[in-house]
């Protein structure tokens, strides 16, 4: 536990699993941050319990924040349908208005109150390619903004935000973490995962994860409802 | 209500209050937003709901997330006491861990559900001279940031952060608020006020805003514990 410390934003899902034991391999140690925005699968979040405990995270907390209240996605409006028809052209329906730029925000605060300069975070810009805050051009004007926004940054010791999936595929995510000893039974990435984490198999993000395990040529763990 | 839809942060506080009244005479119709971010002052939150009738926003809506889970700062954390001794140098133990960053985020995700392009925000670099996100170019960065992370952003419609106190004295502020018909006696300022909205006094925040209505020569309603 000598290493610095880093925040690390943790779903639950595949993604920000791997990135954990990522930033765990470059010598952080490690606070996982959870957000539970409201959103339907809250069997997320509770796999995120499972993954910070099982990848030794120095503390996971989960913050609570209720943006069903501002609708507008169908992660966390119940009006609007989750789609399993495969991936859309442009800007899916399940993204979240300002999701990463909020879920930053929320790292950022911590990093200040820990005195981290460091925060990890699972975007990847080949499978979302529609979500604008999943770019790289995002994540550098965070970076800018959280030295501009804070008391260590302006103190001069400066934040970098990692964001080390950014340009892998789905496969590479899945082998970096297999060699890692991720044990992606632990996650899940189901946009309408069952109670117990059960997954559907047909939403975009079951798609995208299912396609990955077959590329990496690793064997899926994910338990599916119908199957 | 034919003007175009903004978003406007309000604390409850006198700030806040005279930026909704300015967004107002500019013609946009107001969407105030609060973040019950576990501070202290609960009153606060009953100010702005007073405040977002009498000024006749067209909704208001506060957001509950608990950031005492993170502790760090006098506002939210019990354990660090609010100082009473006038303005220390440096940043203030009331400054909370990139809360102005999280509160634009916030916004940001409604203007996108709202289809609205504009914020207000009443941040003042004057009195919050050791608040490193009071700042223009924090401002600035939070504008460029919010068009690299959003659908509207991508799409080419762009936002803009109005932060109209930015430059003005607590005087002018109170003026201008005044001269638009603000009742001041609706806001409370107080870090430490009492359930029913009564200041102390003597926090910095206290002092601040009763030199102001002094050099305004605006009569001060605010009701004092001790007075």
């Amino acid at each position: 536990m000598s290493g610095k410390p880093a925040v690390v934003l943790l779903s639950g899902g595949l993604d920000s699993a791997t990135v954990l034991a990522l930033a765990r391999s470059q010598g952080f140690v490690c606070h996982a941050l959870s957000v539970d925005y409201g959103q339907r699968h809250l069997a997320e979040l509770a796999a995120a319990d499972r993954v910070a405990r099982a990848l030794a995270a120095a503390s996971h907390r989960t913050l609570h924040l209720d943006l069903s209240q501002l609708g507008g996605s169908a992660l966390t409006d119940t009006s609007i349908a989750v789609p399993t028809e495969g991936v859309a052209p442009g800007i899916p329906v399940t993204y979240v208005p300002a999701r990463n730029t909020i879920m930053l925000s929320l790292a950022l605060a911590w990093c200040e109150v820990l005195g981290a300069q460091d925060i990890f975070v699972g975007v990847n810009a080949v499978d979302y390619s529609g979500y604008p805050d999943c770019r790289p051009q995002f994540i550098a004007a965070f970076e800018t903004l959280a030295n501009l926004a804070t008391k260590a940054g302006v103190e001069g010791h400066g934040f970098t935000i990692h964001a080390p999936l950014i340009d892998m595929s789905k496969a590479d995510i899945i082998t970096a973490g297999a060699q890692l000893g991720v044990d992606y039974s632990f996650t899940v990435s189901c946009y309408q995962a069952d109670e117990t984490g059960r997954a559907c198999g047909v939403c975009d993000s079951c798609r995208l994860r299912r396609a990955g395990f077959e590329a990496a040529k690793v064997q899926d763990p994910t338990r599916y409802r119908d199957h």
